[in-house]
């Protein structure tokens, strides 16, 4: 529950979350349950009232306060079209990204105009939300604003950035993940994941020149909007060890 | 296509490859394609007739096999409920697995008269020929009739079988798959993956008196249908560098 005061005894829930407490999850008066704030805390609680537009809970004793992961991973997803990016969205929340940044790719088949008209934003935090409370996740991604990934590559970043790319878009071979990260014991990792299409060679080009890696994960050949979550897995698994 | 000879100059399609040809791929004579026999093999391949019901194709030069995994990877599903198991017969069609084995958990949702019923193993198999199309993989898996975990257990396997555990399940804390993977450079690895409620006591048990070691992804809780795409590419990443 993004936004929780936890300085009150009693917590009023929002009207999306009690209904989801009352009609989805059918929990009474007297039930336990563990409430989040989004920012990795978490706590025990009880709930005072279930009624689907004004739920009350009593909070308990905190919960250890989720880990903070050693090296925070920023997933760079060119918006994928249809359903692709809401699986896309929640995929990464659940594998632990620290921050989603939807980009608007070359080759992407969405416009920012109309993303902005659809409230995609809204509707990605949403998933992300439901995505975090399914998994026992305290704490949610921050999700950008869309934007184009030339006006990404301009920002500063501290730490490195990976442009996950198909052996043929690159100028060179792209490297194993493995030969990018060891020795890496500090600073955010950001993965820049293509559209539907993967990248054009201006892209990679520009990636390159801002910096970028190019990496690739090995022979497989995955689709869009399962490529996030096996870079996030493979990373995290990789920084955990390091 | 599974099932394809190429020992003829023309091949005649099945109706469903010959539907898909020509409504949805919209592909017609004379149009270039690859096509796969579904072991590995794959031509380039030129349409002669493009009908709904009947295509024809000239295959022309053999493309090189795809490489055999360095390690055949079997995912032991627990039948998931809805359209969790599509979910993870799909993509791990895409991740490379060569075998995948759908066993019935205590704590399943599903019952093997119902997967009977509904002839469960038939759209599995279309949804593993639709997966490894769409990422050009030209190995299908193998994949078995449903039968319980136990079942299962008690056939002799050439290779070493992980169980996926949640760190409270099992007797012991789960192991981490780096202890568990070096140095193994044959044989095959069999991962087993639970259904939605996780692997009962007397499960992880039954899997460790059978010779099952108990393994972690580490620190993310994932949901049950993106379990096995998770490990199977870790698993992945690991067996190529090792």
């Amino acid at each position: 529950m993004p936004g929780l005061d936890p300085s009150g005894d009693e917590v009023v829930l929002p009207p999306d979350e009690s209904h989801h407490l009352a009609r989805v999850l059918r929990l009474h008066a007297e039930d336990d349950l563990i409430v989040f704030d989004g920012l990795g805390r978490a706590w025990r609680a009880r709930i005072a009232v279930s009624d689907h537009r004004r739920s009350t809970v009593r909070l308990g004793n905190a919960l250890p306060p989720d880990t903070e992961p050693r090296v925070p991973i920023v997933i760079v997803q060119a918006v994928l079209k249809g359903e692709g990016m809401d699986t896309a969205v929640r995929d990464v929340t659940m594998a632990g990204a620290s921050r989603i940044v939807p980009v608007i790719a070359e080759r992407s088949q969405v416009r920012l105009a109309s993303l902005e008209r659809s409230r995609a934003s809204q509707r990605w935090m949403r998933l992300a939300i439901a995505s975090a409370k399914q998994c026992g996740r305290a704490r949610l991604p921050i999700i950008d604003p869309p934007r184009g990934l030339v006006e990404w590559l301009a920002d500063p970043f501290d730490g490195i950035r990976l442009l996950l790319a198909e052996p043929g878009a690159s100028a060179g071979p792209p490297r194993g993940l493995r030969d990018v990260l060891p020795g890496r014991r500090s600073g955010a990792i950001a993965c820049i994941i293509g559209p539907e299409g993967g990248w054009t060679v201006d892209e990679c080009q520009s990636s390159l020149d801002a910096g970028c890696i190019a990496v690739s994960l090995g022979t497989m050949t995955l689709r869009a909007d399962a490529a996030g979550l096996v870079a996030l897995s493979l990373i995290t698994f990789l920084t955990q060890e390091i």
